[in-house]
């Protein structure tokens, strides 16, 4: 009864007998406990979340509803094995665009053992972590036609490995596009989405400043390692069955820490910087590499 | 005529014939030029800075005035050295209570030497930027009386190092203090300057706030290793000879690298976590850690 979920893009995935989270239809989403801390730094991240009321009401909407943990059987055939039950934040899309974009500058958090500094450290140096203050971490770009899974793209993490100001903003761009889900970068993304996704009063922009004003205050926790999951579904959008508007979640919460009477300046800096990006991509629709011609098709320039 | 400043508190300072700055009675800070890249890195970005048509007018007033290179006789009597020439930003102040704060959780860029980052990364690591988003670089108390050097207090380096969240909220409560500037812990600032300092319309949060702003969008400049200097004057606040108010500039810009396309995430992520600690003194003008009794006199509990 459980099956891969097609929205997963960073990440082990359950394919070819590794363990990785599982989907069943009923909207749940299990994702297993690794066997170190990470597991159950998760679940006591939860369970703290949940159960703390200084975390403003309006604020629960952006994190999966967490259901506890089960058992049940493994991904890679190993039997039963533990999982947290979370909310499958895709399970309303047929066949949702998703972006994971892992913020802050900083993966690691100064409890940490030196080893596990080093390697974040190199990682976060040789991705756009240290220079942009966030990383896309995985990407699914689904095209026009839905369901049709030979039209989406995902790139691997070696493309989008140490990306530029410049390519992160035309992978935004893609992301909001109605046309060509592909790597040719020299394709002019058509931007066809970007008012319903990233703008309006219940787009991608105003639920991150939502969350940015929310950690512009709290002083509860520190999210290392953590991502915005960002996503939506073109058929829904362009059939009129969606309301419109893309999903923003916080996931993977295995290295939160407490926050020490400090807001969570790594976070909120690489955030604000996403901010940036994105509301320059609202404020110029037109990709300013792509003009268009009287004929109304688009060369690069 | 060029004599050692009364109110530097970071940095290497012109005395028992060490190399640091001087000022002159006409308003002007001499900022010796360091041998190595910093000195004329920093004499790049002021160059920069002053051509760069996309600072707004409204932010200049947050950078010393810059006058050029000048040879002017060293400190540590060397003879001529080529010295920054810069608006001495206390020099309508005869006795300034001075709070230097480095901003920022990371004091290296990209492209520096793994010598350079690994030691930054150390000090980043041993002293609160990593956890708080700054450290308190510098700091001077000044007493109640202006002009009594003996009742002026300017704790060391290691006092400095390391501070938790408490430690800095107990210091920014002192720097708006009357009252005992010592490094007393027990003691309880009575935080008589909040509003006129750090409250108010021209108080330093709205001086910070409107920093902020600049960096939620400014895409020109990268600040590593920068300070965010607050000073004000106590004996001008009490005899009203200052229209009140405290003095916010930007100041040390060796390490300013070009932003390449991305906010300032690392900068903007520290100041916002300053501007929290502040605008919570401002909140809760009382010490939490002491109550008055009834002869109005405190005690800790």
């Amino acid at each position: 009864m459980l099956k891969i979920p097609n929205h997963q893009v960073a990440g082990h995935k359950a394919i070819d007998g590794i363990l990785g989270p599982l989907i069943d239809d009923s909207g749940n989403f299990y994702k297993p406990l690794q066997n170190d801390d990470r597991g159950s730094n998760e679940v006591s991240f939860y369970e703290s979340f949940n159960s703390e009321p200084r975390v403003p009401k309006s604020i629960l909407k952006y994190f999966p509803i967490f259901h506890g943990t089960k058992i049940v059987n493994a991904s890679d055939g190993s039997g039963l094995h533990p999982h947290l039950v979370l909310e499958d934040v895709a399970s309303c899309y047929p066949n949702p665009s998703v972006m994971d974009v892992k913020i802050g500058s900083r993966t690691w958090y100064p409890q940490a053992s030196e080893e596990y500094i080093k390697k974040c450290l190199d990682k976060d140096r040789v991705t756009s972590s240290i220079t942009l203050g966030f990383r896309v971490s995985g990407l699914k770009l689904v095209g026009s036609v839905a369901n049709e899974d030979d039209l989406s793209w995902q790139p691997d993490r070696k493309f989008l490995q140490n990306l530029s100001a410049e390519d992160v903003k035309l992978l935004l761009s893609k992301f909001v596009s109605s046309n060509m889900p592909s790597e040719d970068a020299a394709a002019c993304p058509d931007r066809a989405f970007v008012e319903k996704v990233f703008g309006g009063s219940n787009g991608v922009l105003e639920q991150l400043l939502e969350l940015k004003k929310w950690f512009e205050v709290q002083t509860i926790f520190h999210f290392y390692s953590c991502s915005v999951l960002m996503l939506y579904d073109k058929e829904s959008l362009l059939n009129g069955k969606s309301s419109g508007g893309a999903v923003v979640k916080l996931v993977d919460f295995a290295h939160v820490v407490d926050a020490e009477g400090a807001i969570d300046h790594n976070f909120l800096g690489g955030l604000c910087s996403l901010i940036k990006f994105i509301s320059d991509i609202i404020a110029s629709p037109d990709d300013e590499n792509c003009i268009s011609n009287n004929n109304g098709t688009k060369y690069e320039h």
